[in-house]
């Protein structure tokens, strides 16, 4: 086993212009946000989602495998709740009970493991592949795997280990000559990465066998035709990111990994060209992708509203976990770059402050007489959901989430995600002294020295134009992308980078119609919304409009939410008549000034529910 | 039977401010837009239905009832199809062939009729109203029935009233006490019209009973919550139209019916206030209503985009039929302003020049690359649908519109929907020659009277601002609603109404954020878009603006689609750099001027598939 690595762990013969660093090479200080946040994530989510796995009917679920009464409960990939929980257990170096020896005891004798096929619909056992997430609830069970063999020792570990590995042999058995694939990803990234743990070249094949079977049509049409799971064409032909969100990151995901490992730079190439389709027309502000409640899908090219946006939670997660194979792979900071707005915008703003309600879409906007009285669009978190996909994959993204702050190797240490911690990489350390992405620098102190020049490269984010970075005091050009300092380093030695946050208006694309004449608030990484409780006046909420000649001001008064808060320049429109149309020219109306808090985007829906807008209507001048 | 008459004739004692004209009382002159529409729906739209019915299954899954062999296909409620073609088929004079005696064959001798409870899922028989539509299936027989009873004599029509009532006296043995109803309404409406065909008075009063027994949560949560159902309150008292459309919306139908057969003013006025919260902020320019694909429901309070409006063409119907049952209680003109809206727009756009192909839902704008590959949101209307409520609903409408354009008395005549044809009540006959909607005057000569005065009422429609009288050559003053004319008419007196129709631009309220920044071209009753094949340069169509201080010409070069047609004064952006986001203020971008054809938004769709917009962003001045 290589033990004491986080989630993807390229082999040494992969495509892998950076390396990630051992579990035990990053310690995030728990009072920075990213810290605070995997805190949280001990303290509150994962207990929170152990708790649901009982309540909800999970575990029941796979001990009526083993004889107990009781009616299957949930939806049918219900187990893969149990697995994305076990992973954040491992990951989090937490206790993880019984799950592993319920788990060994109901795997039939040749591998096969899901609660709902074993027991009431036996002779469906593989025969509904397009919706069964028979090999996605596989993959979520071999991640587990995966983490509990790089991060426990220990007999369950062992245990859960060697139940993946038996349905892993089962599914290489059983589709190593198929050309039939799961409809929803996940085994793909699932089967690459147990390869990395064990070394056993089939997982690999089977992996890159199932991302060459899909796109040809052989899932059928399913309820919302072959796009939605992606199998309308193949990976290295499809020309733009389509049809269920989660199933398309997931899979490229996968493809990346299987790209590294063999090799493979035309499929790398394929999915770099399809990143770029998701990022130049279909991703919100806020690093959300999804534009459909319906399907679940991205939608046209340009077709991001913000009160619909779906960006689940699970999209986030895994576009997050694309990017960081595409960083791993090619070294690129604009993966970072992604990884970093994903993090502070769409996934942090997933949970509530409490640690265990989580929204499942993450809309930008929510209107006066919103009907948030159903879980599809509710106007606070929930505790969990009929479909629980996203809480415990949360839990799993942040119990792991200082392994994607950093990467290095002998020859030198690469800062992603700023916060505050010491990184260790080549005999070096370092301790990273920052309050970001509240403030603006970022102190780097030597800490202990290896053998002789290193390099020490330091992320230079996209959405800053002002970057000032300092050796001791001297300063240092800082371009984009990633700043290299190559030297012979001595301890004591400090590095300092401010990266110059004044709050800014950011627009849309003059294609994104659906937030025409409107921009939104940003500062550094930080996407910030207008929130009822902010604003005095409830019923005018819909009638704001942001005046765009006047300043805006960052605010550390606070309001228990957040250390940096912003006051911008709105101006009220006077409440108009009923009539839902009207000729132009409208007659010109006076409308008055007013100055509201700004709360960062993740923060939203912490307070009594009511009305919020990212995307504010911009007042004519 | 009171026969000769068509959809909704409420009863000498029933609160009724307008009575319908007799079906031979009307006669659209077949070069009318909306006779030429009612000679399509027999030529080709009602033929094609009847088609679907034998190719589709509706008719085998009846005779699987009688013994035949086979599988039940399509949805469960595909009997609906088969009675809203019949229906269809009695207002349009045609042959109903067989489908009489097959239902008469079917039906169990306790009256129950539904092939698909009757043959596999007897157990679940009124076990499931939350979604089994039997009663919105009984509802659509009934209608036929009533259609049968009005327009038809013969064998045919006497054993379809027969089968019906023997159906409706079932569910008033069933429900008179009950508290339970349909999840899905209809059966409101029918059962009041069918006590209006019988004078039976327990129909009336179990309609009333199921408008009453709504909003009281009988039918739980469903998928989407009570509120998809209107189940969460009681009409009476409900604030706002939610959830599903075409539920609320025929809902509100049969609580009008019911309101009026009973003297129930209250009950009037509630579904009056409802009317207004449509209206005043979720009724798209189209006169569609529905913002939402994944439950087919209104949305919040101006939500209203333009890409993914579903505004399915039931709702429209719906709608239409609503509009009509508050027309003839209130005499309130704007009802009629907004069934000529509907009719112009979202109704007619449904279907295709060639009467054989369909929308469901009706988007206000389509972009370049869409994905139409779907049926839930295809780039071009589709001969049939798996859900096909939509085709046999348009075909039973246009059978009857003839019926909705006037009404009338012994005192008088009312012109609600201009369109050349003559009219009778009272002893007076008159001919109606225009072009209307294309052109400006609608000419009423006066060619049989009666004994005495008599009022000839004119609608002149809200849109209008300019609207001017004569009769006889004498101006007479022409205010909103109808302008009545009351006098000793003589044969050849000629009235004179000049509706002045300007293109204008149109404007959506502020809170409408979808549409924001941008404008509809709009000429009278007619709502104009910008199609792609009117585009000369595909790939930017996206890129296009509006000027707004530029003329708009009318055209009558025309493009073999309609009439008149609109040039309108564009501007095209230079294609944009890929970022999706960027900081403000962005550079100014000189765009480049073209003049574009416009056409009327029911005409988009009929050539290649391709981009459409009905909203075009304003260029900045």
């Amino acid at each position: 086993m290589d033990t004491s690595y986080g989630p993807v762990v390229p082999t040494p013969e992969a495509v892998s212009a950076l390396r990630p660093l051992p579990r035990d090479a990053v310690a995030l200080s728990p009072a920075s946000l990213l810290g605070g946040w995997q805190e949280r994530n001990t303290a509150a989510t994962l207990p929170h989602c152990t708790g649901q796995l009982a309540e909800q009917g999970n575990l029941a679920n796979v001990r009526r495998v083993t004889g107990a009464d009781g009616e299957f409960r949930g939806f049918w990939f219900a187990d893969s709740d149990i697995y994305k929980t076990l992973e954040a257990a491992f990951w989090a170096d937490q206790e993880v009970g019984e799950i592993p020896a319920l788990l060994e005891k109901a795997q039939d004798p040749d591998g096969y493991l899901n609660s709902y096929y074993q027991v009431d619909h036996r002779d469906k056992q593989w025969a509904e592949l397009d919706f069964s997430h028979e090999m996605y609830c596989a993959g979520h069970l071999i991640q587990a795997a995966v983490a509990a063999a790089r991060s426990a020792s220990g007999d369950a570990a062992v245990q859960v280990l060697s139940v993946a590995r038996r349905f892993a042999d089962l599914l290489v058995r059983r589709y190593a000559a198929s050309n039939e694939v799961d409809g929803h990803p996940e085994i793909e990234t699932a089967l690459a990465e147990l390869y990395r743990v064990t070394g056993h070249r089939p997982y690999l094949d089977l992996a890159a066998r199932f991302v060459e079977n899909r796109g040809h049509g052989v899932l059928g049409e399913g309820r919302f035709g072959p796009r939605y799971f992606q199998d309308h064409e193949p990976v290295r032909t499809a020309a733009e990111v389509t049809g269920h969100v989660v199933r398309q990151v997931y899979l490229l995901a996968g493809a990346v990994d299987v790209a590294v490992e063999t090799g493979d730079t035309a499929l790398l190439d394929a999915v770099e060209r399809l990143w770029d389709s998701a990022l130049d027309s279909r991703t919100y502000l806020t690093g959300g992708q999804g534009s459909r409640h319906r399907d679940e899908a991205y939608g046209d090219p340009y077709e991001l509203p913000p009160d619909r946006a779906y960006a689940e939670s699970c999209a986030a997660i895994g576009s997050f976990q694309w990017a960081w194979r595409l960083l791993l792979a090619t070294g690129n900071a604009k993966y970072a770059d992604e990884m970093e707005r994903l993090l502070h915008n769409g996934i942090a703003g997933s949970t509530g402050i409490d640690g265990a309600t989580f929204f499942y879409s993450n809309p930008l906007q929510l209107r006066t007489g919103h009907d948030g009285s159903h879980e599809d669009a509710p106007s606070q978190r929930l505790p969990w959901y009929s479909c629980a996909c996203c809480p415990p994959n949360l839990a799993r993204l942040m119990a792991s989430l200082d392994n994607y702050t950093a990467t290095g190797s002998e020859r030198g240490l690469q800062l992603h995600l700023y916060t505050a911690g010491t990184f260790r990489a080549g005999g070096h350390a370092v301790e990273v002294e920052t309050t970001y992405p509240w403030d603006e620098t970022i102190a780097v102190t030597i800490t202990e020295v290896g053998p002789g020049p290193w390099t020490l490269s330091l992320r230079i984010p996209a959405w800053c134009t002002d970057a000032r970075l300092t050796v001791n005091g001297d300063p240092v050009p800082a371009g984009g992308g990633h700043v290299a300092l190559n030297r012979t380093w001595l301890v004591g030695d400090r590095v300092e980078l401010t990266l110059v946050m004044l709050p800014r208006l950011v627009a849309a694309h003059p294609r994104v119609d659906a937030v025409r004449g409107t921009a939104a608030v940003v500062r550094g990484p930080i996407v910030y919304c207008v929130e009822h409780a902010d604003v005095p006046f409830d019923a005018e909420f819909e009638d704001l409009e942001l005046d765009p000649s006047a300043p805006l001001h960052v605010s550390r008064d606070g309001n228990g939410l957040a250390p940096v808060l912003l006051r911008i320049p709105l101006r009220v429109r006077p409440t108009d008549t009923p009539h839902l149309y009207r000729t132009l020219p409208a007659p010109a109306r006076a409308t008055s000034p007013v100055a509201v808090t700004a709360i960062p985007y993740f923060l939203w829906a912490n307070r009594e529910p009511g009305p919020m807008r990212v995307f504010i209507p911009l007042s004519e001048r």
